[in-house]
C-alpha cells in the first residue's frame, strides 16, 4: 500500500464553528492525521510518499466548477481586503440563496458569495484552507495514479481537511475539496471505464452522491446515519438512486442511531454486493472512522477491533481490485488511528 | 389615519446575529418602535387601535405554508426540549439545503428544520418571537381589513418584527411573518380585485415577491439597493418581471450604494407610474427607512427631511386610493421616528 499523507493539512485550523446558535471550538482538528500518523510510525503498511501537484488544477476542474474554485483560491485575501482585522476570524457564511433565490449571479459582496458556495456554518475558512485542501487533493490524484499505473494494489489518501460533503460547487461539513470525487474521475480519466465509490463515513456522502449523481459510469454507494437526524439531514436517503443516465448507480444504506456492528457489517455486505455487481475496474473508499461508538458527534456503536474485520470483509469482497482509500471524518482523536489503521491492517492481512 | 401598534413586539428582542463570521449584537432592536410612537406621541396621526387577532391564523395561512407556521408556533420549546440550558441562546441555523439537496422531507432533527426554513442566520428565533411576530401580523391583518371596510382611507401597521423578506415557508432578514404580503391578501380577499405593493424599504422585499410572482392580482413593486452588494443578494435585479400569469407584475427598481434622494425621488415616480397603471383597488406601501443617510446598514442618502417629500409624492400619485401602510425596516434607531413620521405627515398633509 502507498500512502499519501497532506504535508500541508496543519494549514487548515479553524477556530469555531456554528452549533445550536454559538460558535463552539471546531470538531474537525489537525490532531486528526496526526494520531494516524503516529499509528503508522507503530504499525507501517506501505511506503509513505510525497504527493506531486502536477496537473492538479486541471484534476480540480473535473469535479468542480470553475468560479467555486476561483472563490476557494481567493477567499481569504478577499476576506482581509474588506478588513484587515478580519484575520481575527475565520470566515463562515451568514446568508444564502434558499430555493427560489438566483444563483445565477456571482454576488459583488464577499459574504454573499461565502453563502452562494456553502451549505453549513460548521466549516470555517482559514487563511490556510485553501492550501490545505488544495494539497489534500494533491494526495487523492497521487494515489489515484499510482493506483491506475499500477504501482501498488491500494494506496491511502491521507487528505484532510476531509471532502466527501463538498459538492461541485459548494463547501460544507469540514469539506472544500471532494477527494474521493476527485480519486474516482482520476481513475475515469487513467481508463477505467466503471469506478465504485464506496463511502463508509458516518455521515451521507452527499457531495460525492450529488458530483456523480446523473452518471452511469461512477456507482456511488454510501452507508451512513439516517439523515432524518443525522448531518446531512437533506440528502442521503434510501429512494435516492440517481437521476437520468445515473439512475440505478446510487446506493443509499441509512441506518438508525445507536446501530451496532453486526448490522452495520451486514449493511456493509448489501454496499459490496453492489459493488462486485458493478464490475468496476477501480474501486475508491471513502473512508471515515466517526462510526466509532466514542465518536463525539456520530451514533454508531462500532469498537476499535470491529474495524480490522471491515478491512477483512473488503478484501474478501473486492480481491485485488485496484483500490484508493481516502481519509474523510472521524473525531475521537485518541482512537482515529488506531481505528483507521485497524481497517488498513485488516484489509492488508486478508490478502 | 388608524394606527395599529403591535404591543407585543418587544417579546422579540434577539441577543446576536451572525455578521462576517462572528456573532454581534442584533441591529433589529425594539427601541425602534418605542421611537416611532413616542414620535407619535409628539405629531399625532390619527387613532392608534388594539389589533384583534380573531380569524389570524386563517389569513396566515393565505400567504404562508402550514408547516412553516407549525415550526414557528413551537420552535423555542423544541429548542429547549433538546437542553434547558438552551435558553441562554437564540436559535440560528448551522446548516440549509443547497440547491441538488431534499426539501421535500421534514427533518427529525430540530437544527436541521431550522436550516429548512431560513435563509440567514441574522434573524435569531427567540423565546418571544412567534408571539410578537403574531401580533404584529394582527397589525397588518386589522390595518388592512379597516381600510377595506371604509373605516379610514389610510391605515398604518407598527408591526416590529418586519416582514418583507419572509417568504412563504422561510425566515431571514429579520423577518418571520410576511406583514405586506399578509395586507395585500387580506385587501385581495376583502374584495380587491387587483392590489399593489409598493416595497421602499432599502433592501429588496424578497419575500413578498417571491409570495406573488407567480400572479396577475397582486403587483409587486420594490425600490431598493442592488442587490449585486445589497441584502438580500440573490433577488432584486431588474429583470425579475413575475413569472407564469404573474409576468409583468413585478418590477425591480435595483439603485446603486450611495444614492441620494434626487435619483431615488426619480425612481419612486416611476414606481408610482407603475401603481397608477395598474390600477388597484387598494394599496400596500412596505414603508422602511433604512433609506436614510445615517442608517448603520445600509447605504442610500435621503435626509429626515426627504421623507415629507416621499409622503407628498405619494399622496399625489395615489390620492385617496385605500392605503395600508406596513412597517419595515430602519435602523437608525434615533431617528427612526422622526423619518416615519415625516412620510406619514408628508401623506397626510398633501391631502
Amino acid at each position: 500500500m502507498l500512502i499519501y499523507a497532506n504535508a500541508m493539512h496543519h494549514l487548515h485550523h479553524g477556530r469555531q464553528e456554528m452549533f445550536r446558535g454559538r460558535l463552539v471550538p471546531c470538531v474537525e482538528v489537525p490532531q486528526r492525521v496526526d494520531h494516524v500518523l503516529a499509528e503508522l510510525a507503530r504499525r507501517p503498511l506501505g511506503e509513505q510518499r510525497q504527493a506531486p501537484a502536477d496537473g492538479l488544477d486541471a484534476a480540480l476542474l473535473t469535479v468542480h466548477a470553475p468560479d467555486y474554485l476561483q472563490f476557494l483560491a481567493t477567499a481569504w485575501d478577499q476576506w482581509l481586503a474588506i478588513d484587515p482585522a478580519n484575520a481575527e476570524y475565520d470566515v463562515l457564511p451568514s446568508v444564502w440563496p434558499v430555493r427560489g433565490m438566483r444563483r445565477d449571479i456571482v454576488p459583488a459582496n464577499f459574504s454573499a458569495r461565502v453563502g452562494l458556495y456553502s451549505f453549513d456554518a460548521g466549516t470555517p475558512l482559514t487563511a490556510g484552507s485553501w492550501t490545505a485542501a488544495r494539497e489534500g487533493a494533491a494526495c487523492a490524484l497521487a494515489a489515484a495514479r499510482a493506483v491506475s499505473a499500477g504501482e501498488a494494489g491500494s494506496a491511502l489518501a491521507l487528505s484532510r481537511p476531509p471532502g466527501h460533503h463538498a459538492g461541485a460547487e459548494f463547501f460544507g461539513g469540514y469539506c472544500f475539496l471532494n477527494n474521493s470525487a476527485l480519486a474516482a474521475q482520476v481513475l475515469r480519466d487513467s481508463g477505467c471505464e466503471r469506478v465504485s465509490v464506496l463511502d463508509i463515513d458516518y455521515h451521507h456522502g452527499n457531495g460525492t452522491q450529488s458530483i456523480f449523481y446523473e452518471r452511469a459510469d461512477v456507482q456511488t454507494i454510501s452507508l451512513h446515519g439516517d439523515p432524518r437526524t443525522e448531518y446531512p439531514f437533506y440528502l442521503g436517503f434510501a429512494d435516492e438512486r440517481g437521476a437520468g443516465a445515473g439512475v440505478g448507480f446510487n446506493l443509499n444504506l441509512p441506518l438508525p442511531r445507536g446501530t451496532g456492528f453486526a448490522d452495520w457489517r451486514a449493511a456493509l455486505a448489501t454496499a459490496l454486493d453492489a459493488v462486485t455487481g458493478f464490475a468496476p475496474q477501480a474501486l475508491v473508499i471513502a473512508v471515515g472512522v466517526d462510526t466509532f461508538e466514542g465518536d463525539p458527534i456520530s451514533g454508531f456503536r462500532l469498537r476499535s477491533a470491529d474495524y480490522l474485520d471491515i478491512g477483512r470483509d473488503i478484501r474478501r469482497a473486492v480481491g485485488s481490485l485496484p483500490l484508493v482509500w481516502v481519509f474523510e471524518g472521524g473525531y475521537a482523536v485518541d482512537e482515529i488511528g488506531v481505528n483507521l489503521v485497524n481497517i488498513l491492517e485488516g484489509f492488508s492481512d486478508a490478502a
